[in-house]
């Protein structure tokens, strides 16, 4: 159970040191506190303040965390990779429940309050990983909120009874329709972008689709998709993840990419990815179009790296973007924070009175110094309740 | 002064768990100890044990670390932050003995045991900043090696009165020549390497060239630069920084300019930057070209990121380069051990007998998780003596 505090000494956003009340789990007009002087007092020390962080984009059902050093021998291409991993479930066990939990409890210690992840639906592992994730999201529903992408990640038309477990998970209690690389891996773009859109439609779900595929292929891929989501009325509902087209070399084809994004209200994830060409960012807000980002994968069997935190994501995001200004630091934060809220359609997001008491203090001067240096988070708050202190969570890890 | 000691249950590079010794500072063949029960038992508690941490490009003397947060509105240019941090050494008193000192510190936390550090010659600072750095030389001579690079940052030739300073930095002690992007800045880019490498000639040192050049230019300037370490036989004693241009998109271009460097023997250092076209880091190894890595600046008037942990670097010199199995990661960990080692010449380099005892004790499982995680040091040591404990150098900052 929430109880009401006043927070004292804290900096939202950088801005001047103020007191903040928690009512209800949520924030209120400091006026609004009928007895002001029977409240606990907790202190914020004047730490910087910021709204929970968002991660848009990850993998909760596959992370080898805690599971001890996978060493990664796989082989370069995309399907190597999706091929591993569909061996590597069997063989190491990676038991989506207890791994989503993990990763979950991880992300809390880094100041996470909302998690959009994907989770494997193939005829392998069937709705394994969807249940896991659903299991680890009602546990721990008090300190994070989880939204559920069913994500066909070895393809739809190349393994028939895909598309009957995407129902079926739609049905449980995925959100969110998934898909991946149209051309890539499915070999159909339209095939596989009618049947993504066409669950959408019936389940009336939005969408989040894997763009891996870069240059042409993938700027192609975006055309179909900006065409569907108009032709549906889906504006404000899709998302386009990765969308490594968008850092094609001809600015003037991006532009046109943009144009369509803007028109067809379609969302853009990226994650900074220093390998890869990646959407500007900049560019993108500017136009008008919502951009969130995410981990992705962290330390599966796709690769090593990644801890959880969404502050040193607005780092990479940064970094990548080739930001150097403290307005443009500002950018990045807010791609993982409000950028994010906006791609969950999150109703009650931020600092002001009435939105839940989701936050995270910060020991940095300014909203640029909690990017670049991304210091442990002092508190973590979620709807009025502490869930981490000093870079971690207060429940155990299982 | 260092004392002799055993240090047992580590496992150097990633092997199994083994009993090193420190005599007098060097590692030692454990059966070389005269008397094995009198010494001291350091436990390295299974340990990861690593070679120290090469710190191969940064600029010590313009940290602003420890100087409260400057909010950075700098304009997009090269020049722009050029111009901008000459004026910023004045108006914000950027003292570098002081600030090299700060980030010398900083880098012994993370395991850094050598660093070269290139330090800004002009006709404005003088050689200011090549006295401070020198100060903290000679301050911190026992628990960190630097080495100086006389750097003409605000160019050569458009600053009559350059060269002479220079050429007192040499005399001064700065141990490298320096040199900056020969068409960009001054305009003349065989005015400029004609310079560098008649400095270099005269004064018998190394030379080390920040090259942002990309492209066609950026190889332009390579092509000069090979030719002229040729013609003075200068083969292992010249460094390219950054070279962007090796990261162009015309691979056979890029193969041609890599068999000059191998030919020429020229070293690559690169940052992994995730904004700019970067230089191949493992096609570059298999040419047999020696790669380094840095920082570059940290937390200067440039740009607000980095703190000087070169564990974190190879993370990015992996993600930059999409480094994902663990035979990669452990490429990545070379280029901030042995191959700044190499680029600095240094002698007794290294975890074999007979080596000056640097090395760093992390917790992790094996050289690829240290990579992709980089936790806090455990232990530092250089020389035989224990500089830094759980990620906080043991000397004071000043």
């Amino acid at each position: 159970m929430s109880r009401d505090f006043l927070l004292s000494n804290v900096r939202p956003n950088g801005g001047p040191s103020t007191m903040v009340l928690v009512k209800d789990g949520r924030f209120a007009p400091v006026d609004a506190a009928p007895n002001i002087n029977s409240l606990d007092v907790v202190d914020g020390g004047n730490a910087l303040m910021l709204p929970g962080l968002v991660e848009a984009h990850t993998h909760l059902d596959k992370t080898l965390y805690g599971m001890g050093w996978y060493r990664n021998e796989v082989g370069p291409r995309l399907i190597d990779k999706i091929d591993n991993e569909r061996a590597m479930k069997k063989e190491l066990g990676i038991d989506p429940a207890r791994q989503s939990a993990r990763q979950a409890v991880l992300s809390v210690g880094h100041g996470t309050t909302h998690i959009r992840s994907h989770v494997d639906v193939d005829t392998d592992i069937g709705l394994a990983g969807i249940e896991g994730v659903m299991a680890t999201r009602e546990k721990y529903r008090d300190i994070v909120d989880i939204e559920i992408v069913a994500f066909p990640q070895s393809g739809v038309l190349v393994r028939p009874g895909t598309v009957e477990l995407m129902e079926e998970a739609l049905r449980m209690g995925a959100e969110v329709v998934g898909g991946l690389d149209p051309s890539g891996i499915d070999r159909d773009p339209k095939g596989h972008l009618d049947i993504v859109f066409g669950l959408a439609e019936r389940f009336a779900r939005p969408i989040d689709i894997h763009l891996h595929e870069a240059g042409e292929l993938g700027a192609f891929a975006l055309e179909l998709t900006v065409e569907r989501t108009k032709a549906l009325g889906m504006q404000g509902k899709v998302t386009l993840s990765h969308a490594f087209c968008l850092g094609m070399q001809d600015h003037l084809a991006v532009g046109a990419l943009i144009d369509g994004l803007r028109e067809a209200g379609i969302h853009i994830m990226t994650t900074g990815p220093s390998s890869r060409p990646a959407p500007p960012v900049k560019r993108l807000l500017e136009a008008g179009v919502v951009v969130c980002s995410g981990n992705d994968g962290i330390r599966d069997t796709w690769g090593p790296y990644g801890n959880g935190d969404m502050l040193e994501r607005a780092t990479f995001v940064g970094q990548r973007n080739n930001f150097r200004r403290d307005d443009e630091l500002q950018l990045a934060l807010d791609v993982c924070t409000h950028g994010g809220a906006s791609v969950m359609a999150l109703q009650d997001y931020g600092l002001k009175p009435g939105c839940s008491a989701d936050f995270v203090l910060v020991d940095a001067e300014t909203v640029a110094e909690a990017v670049a240096a991304h210091p442990p988070r002092k508190l973590v708050v979620k709807k009025g309740r502490v869930t981490a202190r000093d870079g971690r969570a207060l429940v155990a890890m299982p």
